[in-house]
């Protein structure tokens, strides 16, 4: 290297922020070093294949239309995509009873919940004349003084607060949750199949696109298994330290979760709102399950695998099987505190109980899976939650403005950072494509 | 060492729980080592001597009559306390009209809000019937059920949330809130000064306690500057990696504030219920300012030099003049989002608006100080907040039963895991204590 230095930039992390803002950088002629702490690429996409196999998504999976930086993506590399399957109607259990739709009151909350959200500005939600009375209140507080019928709060919690931020209405403060609303296009969107953003998967998952990007970065640009545990940082450039490497650079991308991002060692420290962020940023906690059958035998029934159940061991189900197989594939999901209470019971009662809720639901031959699988994103030292890291209440007004912002030569990607399909792979290929440019405007 | 350890338990840590917990174990005969990541002991206790001799403690000062665990490390120890001046009247300053006592309904809420944290169990706070429900709002939006009057509702804000938590009403819950209230003896001692949490300074500052404790353990138990980056963890003890040194020991007390906590590696990783609960423990923002004058001018005027102000830039003020002088100095307290915007004004800008205020609480004089100090906590790396960290809205009863939970040979201590004074140093006093008790208890 001419000038003594490892790379033009380090980016920290090669999921799809750090490899998408890669990709940008070099593509511009800069040369870049990613370093990543796991020793395979893609962060939150995890592809496993079953001895059979069976394609099993672990992490992030679907994608949607309106996902323009991941259709793009998945276009240029050539990744096959393939309608998530939806063979039949789908399982509404409300209170124990399954019904055609959710109560009006509860259609009515998520329609007043769309509309505030349109009122948010994504790339500053604390700008909101409203915001520092939203950012506040948690959503259970907004829930209950819209609704007296703690059935009806607890709905639309799990759905909202629950199967989109991963979080409880405990948690999750107004403005944040409308925020994450608007970001992904509306709840319809967000919690839709066909046409929303649940639309398609990937064939070999978004772990196939990660490493089909990763190999079309220069060879040697992305170095495995090395963490980084500290960066030197200064007006001259900056010191990066993975591992037993020392990467040399004039910026830094740093394309982890907020929450990672703030247990590095930084030298000069961060300044106060940008450290008190990352302390205000916990990841979302959910639990994915995989229940393997060798027929889909719900779809003999005319349901589609599909089922949102308003209280119960899970809040929702999908059929996650592949296109031709071999096997079929019931995955479930539960979150905040319904996954914790899920968690803690031993694995053999846990699987049963899931098992159990799965006949419950779909027929008694849920049972007896070939295959039980699960796999524990907030046990992973490198990412360390599900889906992804939001503000707790208070902080966007607090904090928000340092999500972004530069410090010196540091730059900050990552989902979390993104105003289009935060919380999504989609918005943290935005993010790193953000930060790459930022780096490519400082010259 | 006969067993080839550096030591029977490694402290981390050389703040009042940590040196509390220190001393309990050599008193038993174990074999203790401290790291320490500073070159000092003392952690939020900091004192500086102005030339002149006059004393200003920087971090935590104060020690009252039902802090019981420091009140006797004092007297062990032999340092020497005085009252908090108070001669004269304070200033009650609600909307701009100096008042004698705040609104009737100001105080009710005080009064509401004492009654519902007597019956929060300190030791459980997620126990309580309504846990679920005072975890999950805010204590904005318990104020803005209980009140139509912004001005009501912000005086109980700052005084509450602000003056005892350092946090804004948006980013406390009302079960924290309530538990902190309860773990220091209510709102009238916490917020009081004779007889209450205000009620004494020490002669030399809590940092001579501190330095006092430390010289009684045995020769060579601290090891400052040796901050802990990694501990390798299993059944048979633990290596925990302090700078350059690396001490082996049976187990380790993390007694660092939980945010610093969890920015250490673990070897294996923690479970996700306590990484869970680190992420969800952000520290408090104040910023505490000192104007040092030749002469307590306000005395004259029958002032205390104790303000507080339901608006403005300042929240509280107070007489922090050590006995003998020879200077006298105002200190002055802001909190949460009032901080963040005092703390972005340039420095001079926000010299001359605290000292305004200051003029506006006390008289002219108070425009021309001999000395004006400031120390920003939030920027300290090995602190990283003011005055200490409190768990998001939703968090303890997500992840709560964490807090205090062993995990393998891994203790935690430190004034956030204290169930009696919360936050305070008598509480860091316990929890190295109840630490160290566990320890001597596992054999």
């Amino acid at each position: 290297m001419q000038d003594g230095r490892s790379a033009d930039v380090v980016v920290v992390g090669a999921g799809f922020a750090g490899l998408a803002a890669a990709h940008e950088l070099a593509g511009a002629g800069a040369r870049v070093a990613v370093a990543e702490a796991r020793d395979r690429v893609g962060g939150r996409a995890l592809t496993r294949l079953l001895p059979d196999g069976t394609q099993l998504d672990l992490g992030g999976q679907w994608v949607g239309p309106s996902q323009h930086e991941m259709r793009e993506l998945i276009e240029r590399h050539g990744v096959r995509t393939y309608p998530t399957p939806e063979h039949g109607r789908a399982v509404v259990d409300y209170e124990g009873a399954l019904v055609d739709a959710m109560p009006a009151e509860v259609t009515a909350l998520y329609g007043e919940l769309d509309r505030l959200s349109r009122e948010v500005p994504a790339d500053a939600p604390w700008t909101h004349p409203q915001a520092r009375c939203w950012d506040g209140r948690t959503l259970a507080s907004w829930l209950d003084e819209r609704t007296s019928d703690p059935a009806v709060a607890r709905t639309v919690a799990r759905q909202t607060a629950g199967a989109l931020l991963s979080l409880d209405a405990a948690d999750a403060s107004l403005l944040e949750t409308l925020f994450y609303l608007v970001s992904g296009d509306g709840l319809d969107v967000l919690a839709g199949f066909a046409g929303g953003a649940q639309s398609d998967r990937l064939v070999g998952g978004p772990q196939e696109l990660a490493g089909r990007m990763a190999a079309a970065l220069p060879a040697g640009t992305i170095h495995l298994g090395a963490p980084v545990r500290r960066i030197e940082h200064g007006a001259g450039g900056a010191v990066v330290h993975a591992g037993a490497l020392r990467l040399e650079a004039a910026r830094v991308i740093v394309a982890i979760p907020p929450v990672l991002a703030g247990r590095i060692e930084y030298d000069p420290p961060l300044p106060p709102r940008r450290d008190g962020l990352t302390q205000r940023m916990a990841a979302g906690y959910a639990l994915k399950t995989h229940a393997v059958y060798r027929e889909p035998f719900w779809r003999a029934r005319g349901l589609s695998g599909i089922s949102f159940s308003s209280a119960g061991v899970l809040t929702e189900t999908v059929d996650n099987t592949p296109p031709g197989g071999p096997s079929a594939v019931l995955t479930s999901f539960v979150y905040g505190a319904d996954a914790h209470r899920l968690r803690t019971r031993p694995p053999g009662e846990r699987r049963r109980a899931v098992l159990e809720r799965l006949a419950g639901l779909f027929g008694g031959e849920a049972r007896d899976p070939v295959d039980y699988v699960e796999f524990d994103w907030c046990a992973e030292p490198w990412t360390r939650g599900c889906f992804s890291g939001h503000l707790a209440p208070g902080a966007w007004t607090g904090f928000g403005p340092a999500l972004r912002a530069p410090v010196g030569v540091l730059h900050w990607a990552g989902t979390e950072t993104a105003t289009r399909w935060n919380g999504y792979f989609d918005g943290a290929v935005q993010s790193g494509r953000r930060a790459a440019a930022e780096v490519l405007a400082a010259g």
